[in-house]
């Protein structure tokens, strides 16, 4: 089995191209709600209308020595068959991205991770070799800053062209194992538009819209893929942060049944 | 009191431009010895010698849920007057940078961190408000991929220049604090030459050097500057794997301080 077959059938049965960010901001809990039981509350009632979570580690790692246990206790409480991926965007020389791959993969479990290109395919080895995982490169990301480096023109021996084609076409040319992905924005059509027209077949991971205020609909339809998983959308805080107050558990299921058929509507 | 002068003290009360990289490949430790007694140990026998410390991260993590505890720990036994850097190489939105910069500066407590730039400003924005923090970007690494993209050719409005300086030339840009610097790795003399001629005054943190090839002489030679705090090497198998038997602590020792005079000899 491999992530993305098990990510294609958690999208057949859910139908759903929903991604599930849990990234529970300390300073954005409800009232005496806890990071661990605001997961667990949060999972039981997005579950049904998720294809794959995705943790954030930042938001664990920012709570301290307890950290670690509470990504692993979260990922107790998703269902089997709902993939989940570590957004973890690490990348570092060789020894040292095994040992994250070690720590992400082994340690914790997870089935697929976000992993950042700036160091270039040894740093990425370690990760790809799980050819049961998932990794998902980031290449045109969805915040501001993005087109700092990303946007840059580079001379390549078929003309000039952004870092992020740069990055699009190296990571299909590492995609040895059918295993890798790429993170592309929802803030940044265009350049989401001509990634999909230049690899129809790589799986997009689209994080931006919701609070970041990228387009649902241009997303879906200029993103979708003919092969299986080919698109995924993630929300975060759109979906966990839907309503602060007791019911935030329920407003979050609401949150995620509303933005699945939302999707769907443009598939 | 910031991150630069506390080195720059440092560097003149130690007369070393060493950084002693503390990462305890737990495949590597020696016979019985845990990585909290390791590295106890390693920072007793090499701290005479340092002028900094460097954690890298992915060693405590792919340790499991003790990880965060081992990262905390160790850094007790490190005095009060030597830095010590997170190796963590992070970038992330903005708000997600914001909760890793509160896990490694406020959490964890420690003085400088690695930051990776592909991202852009805003990814790196919330460690750069820590003007009291040391902020390495990473600019050309030392690993055998770091050319995949870091030496491709970009457009600029003062011609073609590699992806590398253009990063080196925001990192400059990006400084408004006095609290930045680069990640220079040792294997590649030429690409740190050219940015030692490019950036007068910008701090260089040089891997790269021992396990991984890099010339010593080289890059002391053509990475030092006459600005405060404005070089220091790291090693770190070299040094604390020095002996695998259980005189590891002492071999660490004898390996930290020939390797600081060596740099010495070329300063």
């Amino acid at each position: 089995m491999s992530f993305f077959t098990d990510l294609e059938k958690r999208i057949a049965a859910a139908n759903s191209l929903l991604c599930v960010g849990l990234d529970p901001d300390s300073a954005r809990l409800p009232a005496s709600v806890n990071i661990f039981q605001f997961n667990q509350a949060i999972i039981a009632a997005t579950h049904p209308f998720a294809c794959a979570y995705k943790m954030n580690f930042a938001f664990y790692e920012a709570a301290g020595p307890e950290g670690f246990g509470l990504l692993k206790e979260s990922l107790w409480h998703i269902p089997q068959d709902i993939p989940v991926i570590a957004d973890a965007k690490r990348a570092d020389i060789g020894n040292t991205s095994k040992a994250y791959a070690r720590a992400i993969f082994n340690e914790l479990g997870f089935n697929a991770v976000t992993v950042n290109p700036y160091l270039g395919h040894d740093s990425l080895e370690p990760f790809l070799e799980y050819g049961d995982r998932g990794i998902y490169i980031l290449c045109r990301t969805s915040n501001p800053g993005a087109a700092d480096l990303q946007n840059l023109a580079v001379y390549t021996e078929s003309g000039s062209i952004p870092l992020y084609q740069v990055v699009a076409d190296k990571a299909a040319e590492w995609n040895k194992s059918g295993n890798v992905g790429v993170v592309v924005g929802a803030t940044s059509i265009d350049d989401l538009r001509i990634l999909r027209r230049r690899h129809p077949g790589l799986p997009f991971l689209v994080p931006g819209v919701g609070a970041q205020g990228g387009d649902l609909e241009q997303a879906v339809l200029y993103g979708r893929s003919t092969q299986r998983a080919g698109l995924i959308i993630n929300a975060s805080r759109q979906i966990i942060f839907a309503s602060s107050g007791p019911d935030f558990a329920e407003a979050a299921g609401r949150a995620a049944e509303k933005l699945r058929d939302e999707i769907n509507k443009y598939r």
